[in-house]
């Protein structure tokens, strides 16, 4: 009989992947099928060492400050699963692991790399027979998975974005100088995250005045053309560029050498001071960078409500699939409308997800490559609606004790 | 019959500095001594050019907005007067714009910058003995001003730091691998706001684990040190660091060519990027930066109470201080007690004030100058109490209309 449930997270922290956790804590919680649920530490590696939390009896009150809580409570790791045909013992292992704890289903809250290792779980489930249920929960605030409208994390990150725009934007025109600020915004291949500073717009500013996303070449000439331009215009312009934009050779802007991480990714960094330094060089005038950086991900004191909605539903619904017998898949959400905003959670083949990255589509963008287009805010919009109130203690926010992960008690 | 006033506003903006003119608003709207308000545009620029926007009607609900909007509704400047003896003639067209608008009270909130400027008009004005009377409103995130216990725009922006330390306490805590993480906040030559990351700590994190603020030389070997005992005590270290720490020689630690402002301050910018590389040199860890930058100033959606309470209070004096004859003098807070707080608001003298920066006393830094005492976390908690809820619309911030600065409308 296998009854239990192991539930991980892998990948890079979001405002929104504990509440994908506390939607499969209560979907268990909440169904009569699964008994005991094991929170792993540190996504996969936390099966291979055996090192569960015990979140069977977590209680309601704890399960919403969860809802809320930033970055991977149950904390996150970036492995690679070896192929099955070349290292079946690390799938044995794994396998026996699940045996020892009576594990009936497994639940991977995570972005590609994520839905890489659950689906070589499912495979190999599959290959030998097993009755394991392997489903992935999606989540990345870079917003490039596969088969989604759009992943958790992205609307809280959105909305941060867009706020903290429209912050710099009353910032940057109290002066009378000319004046021009880079911000530097998350995604390597992907110009979601830099899209949404569009939001910020309103009936009395324009900033961003340029937008400029890694799905087209950056043309330093057209650049300088579009920045003269906005300069007549305006006394200060404010130009958003995601860290990952690149040149007509595919080379990245950023001046920081590129190093790359385990997946093969390059890890950049300084998109926004090489353009700093270009526009200094060029013009001569004030010129500053401010790079989001990792605040844009984990800034759980304003997110979206309806990203968190929905990440909690896509985790409860993943345990509403197992227990129909469903395995090997991704929920993912489907947008019916843009404006009411209408969706369902559906499912889809985990193979249809893994190691492909989604970008902006081309029409989204304006024919210069120097903003966005009105579908794309259409988009958006829905995305970043909704606020949550953080409770605060002596004038600091309130989340869930991770002592767990941070080794610290008081 | 001098019965108009000028409010302006002068130096970095702050989420405060709003509140201060919300209150010498509501201080002359509520006086039946005086009549008109004018906003000078860019501080004393908008008095030289005579741009004034005209304050007199504002709406209580648009003030109630003003209180929390970000950055300096009037806009801003940065110049220096020059001495009335060398350049009369600035004074003499200063004074006769004075009597053209009538104007009977002069209101100035800025920093230590912008009570040079208000210090030299009361002074001119005394010499040429003028009815006018000159009132200074503080404002400054670097609470470096002397002869008040704290400076508007400071608790908020500590608000910020605090917070955002303890989201990023969250983020960090995620991989099982050791990482240092500096966080560069601002601070030219005061550590306050760099000693207001402590108050993420809490009874799960100790984050920031390590704390360099200007005023103790920072030391590399000392550093080094340090952060192998921390790195032995946790897989991740968050350090917090001021923008302006220096060598025992007094030399920047940042890495960036520090440029001059017109004050002769030094610019500073990459002192986070120094730390990491060096960091990355000796100990080959995985290590990032963060650089607060502009955000910790501008950061409306997240402010303190009690900040925001006191700017108005100050701002709203200064008018009643100026009823009763007073010229001359800042609004100060006088801390009466910590715990609870108790405080009231007086003036001092202008010349008490102008061109002298309040640091951080040395017995409130730890021995080993790598963390704040327990009297420096007495002196913050009252500062950073109470929230300020936001409106938003579509999921964006509402703040009050700027267009007079932005120059669009839709």
């Amino acid at each position: 009989m296998l009854k239990n449930c192991i539930v991980a997270q892998s990948g890079g922290p979001t405002a929104a992947i504990n509440a994908s956790l506390a939607g499969v804590i209560r979907g268990i919680q909440e169904s009569e099928e699964y008994d005991r649920i094991y929170g792993a530490l540190h996504g996969i590696h936390g099966v291979f060492r055996e090192e569960f939390l015990d979140l069977t009896a977590m209680r309601e009150a704890d399960r919403r400050l969860l809802w809320h809580t930033p970055a991977s409570y149950l904390g996150s790791c970036r492995y690679k699963m070896p192929d099955m045909e070349q290292q079946p013992e690390v799938y044995e292992q794994i396998f026996r692991i699940f045996e020892k704890y009576q594990i009936g289903a497994f639940f991977y809250i995570g972005g590609n790399d994520s839905m890489d290792t659950v689906e070589k779980l499912a495979r190999y489930g599959e290959a030998v027979h097993s009755p394991i249920r392997f489903a992935g929960v999606p989540k990345t605030i870079d917003n490039d998975l596969m088969s989604t409208d759009h992943t958790p994390g992205f609307g809280s990150a959105a909305k941060y974005i867009a706020t903290t725009m429209l912050e710099i934007a009353h910032d940057t025109a109290v002066y009378k100088v000319p004046c021009v600020t880079i911000v530097e915004i998350m995604g390597r291949d992907a110009g979601w995250l830099t899209a949404a500073s569009a939001l910020a717009r309103n009936s009395y500013n324009q900033t961003p005045q340029l937008i400029y996303l890694p799905e087209v070449p950056f043309r330093k000439e057209q650049f300088t053309r579009d920045l003269k331009k906005k300069l007549q215009e305006n006394e200060d312009v404010v130009v958003a560029v995601s860290e990952g934009i690149r040149d007509e050779k595919g080379e990245y802007i950023s001046s920081a050498t590129a190093a790359a991480d385990r997946f093969g990714h390059a890890q950049l960094s300084g998109t926004g001071k090489a353009l700093e330094n270009f526009v200094r060089g060029e013009f001569g005038i004030k010129v500053r960078s401010v790079e989001l950086n990792i605040l844009q991900r984990c800034a759980a004191h304003l997110v979206s409500r309806q990203d968190l909605t929905e990440a909690e539903e896509l985790g409860q619904e993943a345990v509403t699939f197992t227990r129909q017998g469903k395995t090997g898949f991704m929920t993912v959400i489907h947008r019916l409308s843009d404006e009411p905003y209408r969706y369902k959670i559906q499912t889809v083949s985990l193979d249809q997800v893994a190691n492909a990255a989604r970008t902006v589509p081309r029409n989204w963008i304006n024919e210069e490559g120097n903003d966005v287009t009105e579908e794309m805010m259409r988009y958006l919009r829905p995305l970043v609606q909704g606020e949550v109130q953080t409770d605060f203690q002596n004038g600091i926010p309130v989340y869930l004790d991770i002592s767990h992960l941070t080794g610290f008690t008081e």
